[in-house]
């Protein structure tokens, strides 16, 4: 049905997956607004919140602290399916805590390029 | 570029998500392996485990407590892209527990019908 792994879509998706991952530790607000869907069907469930639709996650990002951001990613797997579509699985432990934090994202290639459409981060338990 | 929520496709995954919530409270995990894409690419974060690969999905099924999971979903959102894509996100309450629980699911149409391909689960902080 679909092609997984395709290496030249994996190596595009890696491309903004690391985009993203900049942009979130160094709190680039408008670089983490841009790859998000705008719509209001795009959700995120954050560590410590559930947010519907893209406006609920950009009033978020404006909000946040801009401190203790930084993160080490201890593990990433991108895998992709045909050519428009993909998923970014990933744990981190930030500095200067132990736990395990996780981080899931499903991508789409849209109108404006990849973006995310649902994206999930947690503590492991 | 996807036509978002066409209602026959929402209908379809909505009625796979509620035969997974089924099998899962009931334990039922022959139903939940066969929900879960058979493919060393699928991935799932439990609350407390980080799987890679199916048979690493289904060894955990195999051996997981079958008391205790019953739960009640207080928010659930299906969405669909075009016709084979789709993503649920579901919030529940675990009886006899009050923190709140997350369950994000990727889901495909494949081969052997609409299946999970990334799933995160987690307690909200």
């Amino acid at each position: 049905m679909y092609e997984v792994n395709i290496p030249a879509v994996v190596a595009e998706v890696q491309a903004q997956c690391e985009r993203y991952e900049r942009a979130l530790t160094h709190n680039l607000v408008d670089e983490l607004d841009a790859l998000f869907w705008p719509n209001p069907n795009t959700i995120r469930y954050g560590a410590a919140e559930n947010l519907y639709g893209y406006a609920a996650i950009a009033a978020f990002r404006a909000q946040r602290p801009s401190q203790g951001l930084m993160r080490t990613v201890t593990k990433h797997v991108v895998t992709t399916y045909g050519y428009d579509m993909a998923t970014s699985h990933l744990e981190f432990v930030k500095d200067g805590q132990t736990r395990v934090g996780r981080q899931t994202q499903t991508w789409l290639r849209l109108a404006q390029g990849w973006q995310v459409v649902s994206a999930h981060v947690s503590w492991m338990d």
